[in-house]
Order: C-alpha cells, then structure tokens, then sequence
C-alpha cells in the first residue's frame, strides 16, 4: 500500500506525499536504451525494485500475454501481491513506455526531484524530451547509407538545449535519464568500429567529440556517465559484446 | 509573479501552491488540432490569458524570430510584461510543442486536475497520449489513396482506451484535451465530404459511428463536445469554411 506522510519540501512547502510500499518490478534488457531510460529513473529516486531481464531474441511465453501487450521493454508492474517476476499477478498495474514511466517514476517519488518543482523548468525538461525524442532519436545513424555529418546534426541538436553547464534543465533530471542511455550506447558503436561508415570514420567523429565543437556536450556525456544512477545501470562490456555481434558486420553488408 | 497560497486539496493534503499571476498568451490558430489542444486545457483551467490567432498562410515576420524559432503553432509566452501580443518581450518565456504546453497548464494550474493525482492514472493519461499520439496520429486517413477501414482502426484503437464511462482515464484529463481536437476535425471532413475516398464512403463511415460497433466512441465525442471548454474554443463553422477550401478537391484529384 501506499500510505501518506507528511514533510516540508525545499520550498518549505508542507504535503503529504505518498510512501511508496506498493511492489515495483521492472522488464527490462540490458542493450535496450528505452528499458534503460527508467532504470536510470529508479535508481536516482532509490526505489525499492525488483529488476527482471528480458531476453528479447527468445522471449517467455508469458511476457506478453501477462505483462506488456505489445511485447517490448521497458514495461513495469506496480501493486498487488509479492510474486516472482516470472509469475505476474493480475491483480498489478501493468504499465509501459518509456517516456510514460519516466513520469511515472518521477510522480512516485517527488523527493527524488526528477522534475523540477518551477513549471517553467518541468516544460524545459520535457520540451527537450520532445525534441531529443522526434529529431534526434528513431533513425539508423551507423548504418552503410548514413554518414558522420548526420550524426554531427543530432549531436549539435542536443548540444544546442544545454545549459551553459550541469544536466539538461540544469538539476539531473528525466531528460537526462531520457537521453543518457542513447548517448552511451552510440559511443559504443563509435569506440568499436560498429558502423557502415567507411574506414576510419568513428576515429574522426571521436576526435570531434573531444575538439571544441563539441565540449559542451563531451561534458555532459561524462558527467551522466559519472552519475551513481548510470554506474549501476550500465553494463558497457555486456553491451559491447552484444553490439559487437549484432553490428559488427555492418560495413561488409551490400 | 507567481506567488504561494495555502490551501487544502481534494485528498485533505495541505499544500502551498502557486497563484498564477504571470501574463499568458497563446498563440493559437482555430483550423489547428494542436493548437486547439492547448486552448482546451486553459478554458478548463480557467486561465486568464490572452489569445492571439497567428495567419500560418501569411506569418506575421516577427513571429518565428520572437515567438518560435520553429514557426509552428501552438506557442505560448509565459511572464514577462504585460504587451500586445504581436509585440513579444524578450524577458517572457516562451514554450512550444502541444504536449509540453498541455503538461504545463496542469502544472500551472493543480486545482484545474488536468491530470489525476493518482500516480497511476496519471500514467494511463499519458499512455493514452502516447498510443494516441503514435499509433492514431500523423497520417493522412482522408487521402484518396486511404480508405475507411484505416481510419476504423485508428478509431477502434481510440475506442480501446477508453474505460465503461467518463473520459480517458475517467475525470477529465489532458488526455481528452489532446484527442478532441482531432476527432471534431475528422468529423468535419466527414459531414461535409472532404476526403478522397469513393462517392457515399463518408455517410458509411458516419452511420457507422453511430452504430453500437463505435457507441462507446461515440459517447465520448459526444461527452468532449458538451464539455464547455470545447464549446468555448471550436469555431465549427469556420473550422468547415477553411476546410471545404482546402480538402474540397481530395477526390477530384489524380
């Protein structure tokens, strides 16, 4: 159950809130930036969770017609009773969408200020969700027909919303959570070669991302690669195998 | 200025909130869908703002530099002095992208419940938002080369959302905000034959509509157009006169 308490916030603002008791657990995949997206959320809001992963290529008979309709991560269970992730109980909500559960978790735990209070900065943060989410995200940058000069756009997209310095609308934020795993996946793919660009092309692009071009936003890579949340999330070595046989033929391909 | 005020919410949570004070202007378009969407949201919060219809034919030349570097409606300017709107001051904020404005009146104005406070209906608003968003929207149902059983799914999928009674997740919501505008649209183009589809494939498609395969959808176009924030902002007849003007010729088109 969740049960009321009361507290001041920062702004000496007295509320009762919600305690959060119900049961939380996530389906996610280690190599999928969405499901990351709301790890990154309820590890910064330290949220009690239970973490079940998914095996996309050979998913459980059960995920789908007991969890998540639509069959993809990230999706999430909250309340009802204490069960085995593999044994979903009908009697929990089912929820799903990344960008959903981003606000869902900042709604559970209003403490962890994953939103900003100021409704100015919470536009902020969402405007550049919206704009990171419809021009950056949802194409194929490292594949044969692309090129770096695509991939320089979208980085000089996000770069373009920053701050002069900190995360996205200033605090660590759900933009940062929304974005970080995207990020990190890409250098990924540029550190190990796994383009269809041509030869020598991930060597110049990280050369830029470490020129002037782009300081701003090699420094906020690394400071959401430095946070806790990312440290507990990311498992780049398990990611690198993964990427390195699913996109390690990418240049070979007619 | 936004200043605090004390005061006791519907679940007898004590909590200062803001009183909004700060100018606001919307500008909006009446053909619109996602403008309208924002001007919904206001009328139900009873905002106070001042409404300022932009000629996307004809843009105003300060608009895009001093409004939206993105030419688009809706757009709104938040604080600031208080100026006529076709002279924008430096020192407002300005916001754009219907979604973000539709959580950012929520947020301005709590006592409105444009969301619910349960975090998990708040969840399935927006996960209404977001099926709405990317499985409904974004193509073009009334083209000569669609058909009325495109436009059918999309409105059984609507249809699917939608619980026994009420709105979208019940009490009314941005949700139904961001759908209405659409579905009343669809309805003009219907009614009055603005589509590229065969001769009498629109009276079908109407007759269907009131027909028990769509009575829940149906009731709820009927609910979104009682509503007084629907009354206060959708200018039918107008709405249809652009209309014929611009879709009258679908199907005469090759």
């Amino acid at each position: 159950m969740s049960s009321p308490s009361e507290s001041f916030n920062e702004r000496g603002q007295l509320c009762r809130r919600l305690l959060v008791t119900e049961q939380i657990t996530l389906y996610s995949c280690k190599t999928c930036p969405y499901a990351h997206r709301v790890e990154l959320a309820l590890e910064e809001a330290k949220a009690k969770y239970t973490r079940y992963e998914v095996d996309l290529s050979n998913k459980p008979e059960w995920y789908t017609p007991k969890v998540n309709p639509m069959g993809k991560v990230p999706a999430l269970t909250y309340g009802g009773p204490s069960v085995p992730p593999d044994q979903p109980s009908p009697e929990s909500v089912k929820l799903a969408e990344s960008l959903v559960l981003l606000e869902f978790v900042a709604d559970l735990f209003p403490e962890a200020h994953l939103l900003p209070s100021d409704p100015v900065l919470r536009a902020k943060a969402r405007f550049f969700i919206d704009v990171v989410g419809t021009k950056v995200m949802g194409r194929s940058y490292f594949r044969k027909d692309s090129s770096p000069d695509e991939l320089y756009v979208g980085l000089e997209t996000i770069q373009a919303l920053l701050p002069d310095s900190g995360f996205a609308v200033g605090e660590y934020s759900i933009a940062d959570a929304m974005v970080a795993p995207h990020l990190a996946r890409a250098l990924v793919n540029l550190e190990n070669d796994l383009v269809g660009w041509k030869e020598g092309e991930c060597k110049t692009v990280l050369a830029a991302l470490r020129s002037p071009r782009f300081a701003r936003l090699n420094q906020y890579i690394q400071d959401l690669e430095a946070r806790p949340n990312f440290k507990a999330t990311f498992d780049k070595e398990y990611v690198t195998e993964i990427f390195k046989k699913r996109y390690g033929n990418l240049r070979a391909q007619a």
